[in-house]
């Protein structure tokens, strides 16, 4: 692959820092590198393959040069500077939600849909993080025997709320630890030793932003647009890992046998099901990990077509740096177009 | 009601601590108290209403002239000693696995079959707390038209394992606040940060011990012993109340308006279901509570007869000592017997 002019927007965030990460990680032909932030950042620098690289203003002008912008500093800056990143040629993977319902933009987890790629416009739409885990866990199955229904569960990380999100959960447990009062501002609860339904919006449907969000996106990666999805989002003391609990109707049935060897042949998945050892996927052997980790295979004993399983996968990675650096990897294996 | 002589065996436990809190709470009529545990704990003091009682040690004996023992001790226990405690006239409240799937004992939530409790036989044995709070939950829904299907997925706080389990959590954010490896000895893996499979034996039919009670003790009560039920039961880093994410598919429909004024009006039921503060259901605000909390009362948009909710209730409280106090209160108001 030839070498890639890179900028990353929110560079400074907790998904920006696992972008510079995975791109070192994959060892990914980096030519220049644009390291942008807004103006609280400026001055910071981060570290890229061991040299440090200052962090500058995000601005329309920024982009000149630009290959590839990775965008993941929130949907109101992407849709103010998305424009001018591809008006100056950059090919854009955001990872914000500004556009992954657009018609016009792909919305793309390279093992479920990579052929969505090749009709970008500019932009490609890095889906939200537990569709992402979610899609990559059930795409083996769909496409074996159909998906009629998906019930939900999930126990989200506090990274998917950001890095501040992270670091108050470490707070709240020092705090506890130290006997003193347990105090919050990312989360309208106190997160460590207890869970909430999902902070965003509770839309007239009765559902949160987050498991809307799951059901839109899933079925625009699915091309399925009635997929029948029930979610319930459920934010938990973990780090960095979203686990879910997945009920699954299918339109014939499938034995765990069968889904564990077509599971264990897709790409992304790791299958973690040893009811011997009682070791099934945890979001503390998911962190730092690319792949999703499946397991607790097997019937739903009420229904022939039912197949229940857990899932376990980073929010940092596979749901969000890994799958837009793996965009990025996917673009550039596309022919060259001719215009 | 007439003072009874009590006898709490494993009285130094979580359960065990927490029957003594109840009784008080409820201003039980208690007569004389008997503290018994192993040899371990014999020579310790438990405060009741402000005065120490000693801890005896538990021995075929020890339930003479008493009228209620609960036992508290884990299944083997009660295997070897309810036997004895029956002998001696006491009747027993079992929070053990051991009788409850027994046809002679009756498996009982006051609030959905307290109609069982009348064919006693000496034992009543008190259900699994996942079971217990799920059942308090949905059994209004039930009542009103009918369950077809249930999917659970279940946050599971370290109370459930006991006291050990909580000091374990506890200890593991402390190292952890204190830059320490974190170790763990009673749960199979770190609990904090971190969730699990629940750490029971996984068995043959690809459910594991925890998940196959929720099965069969909800049939068991409901009187419905074919009623469908799919769970996942997972171990979160919550000290102590447990947390349900549920999916009903009922034999009519019920809109999220009827089923929350069926629940409101329910006994043993609060409803915690404000989506414009974005208040639902937590285990922190569960704990303590002898209510169940539910919440997230909200249509299955894929099914007609669909229903979601999200339930937390106190796995010490209504999950164990309360339920298990609930059920000696209950069998007081009882016509006494003429032999």
């Amino acid at each position: 692959m030839q070498a890639k002019n890179i900028a990353v927007v929110g560079a400074t965030g907790a998904v920006g820092e696992e972008i510079l990460r995975v791109l070192e990680r994959r060892n990914f032909p980096v030519g220049k590198l644009k390291l942008l932030a807004s103006e609280r950042s400026v001055g910071k620098t981060l570290d890229f393959k061991g040299k440090p690289v200052p962090v500058e203003l995000l601005a329309a002008g920024a982009f000149k040069g630009t290959d590839i912008a990775f965008f993941s500093a929130g949907a109101t800056r992407s849709r103010e500077f998305v424009p001018a990143a591809k008006a100056a040629g950059a090919v854009v993977v955001d990872n914000s939600s500004a556009f992954r319902m657009d018609p016009n933009t792909p919305l793309v987890v390279p093992e479920v849909n990579p052929g969505d790629l090749r009709r970008h416009k500019g932009v490609i739409a890095n889906p939200n993080c537990t569709a992402a885990i979610l899609a990559t866990a059930v795409w083996p199955i769909h496409q074996a025997v159909g998906i009629r229904k998906i019930v939900v569960s999930t126990y989200q990380s506090a990274s998917g709320a950001g890095a501040a999100a992270m670091r108050e959960l470490e707070d709240q447990v020092r705090q506890y630890a130290e006997g003193k009062p347990v105090t919050h501002t990312v989360f309208p609860h106190q997160i460590a030793f207890n869970l909430f339904s999902h902070n965003t919006k509770v839309a007239e449907n009765g559902y949160n932003e987050e498991e809307n969000k799951v059901i839109e996106e899933m079925r625009k990666m699915f091309h399925a647009p009635d997929l029948p999805i029930l979610p319930t989002c459920i934010r938990v003391p973990v780090l960095r890992a979203h686990s879910e609990s997945v009920a699954l109707e299918l339109e014939a049935p499938m034995s765990p046998e069968e889904a564990r060897e077509i599971l264990r042949r897709a790409p992304g998945i790791k299958i973690v099901d040893d009811p011997v050892a009682n070791h099934f996927p945890m979001p503390l052997e998911a962190s730092g990990d690319l792949d999703v980790h499946v397991g607790r295979i097997r019937r739903d004993l009420t229904n022939p077509n039912g197949l229940a399983l857990f899932v376990a996968g980073d929010q940092l990675l596979k749901g969000a740096a890994w799958n837009a650096v793996q965009i990025a990897e996917e673009l550039a294996k596309l022919p060259v177009e001719v215009a």
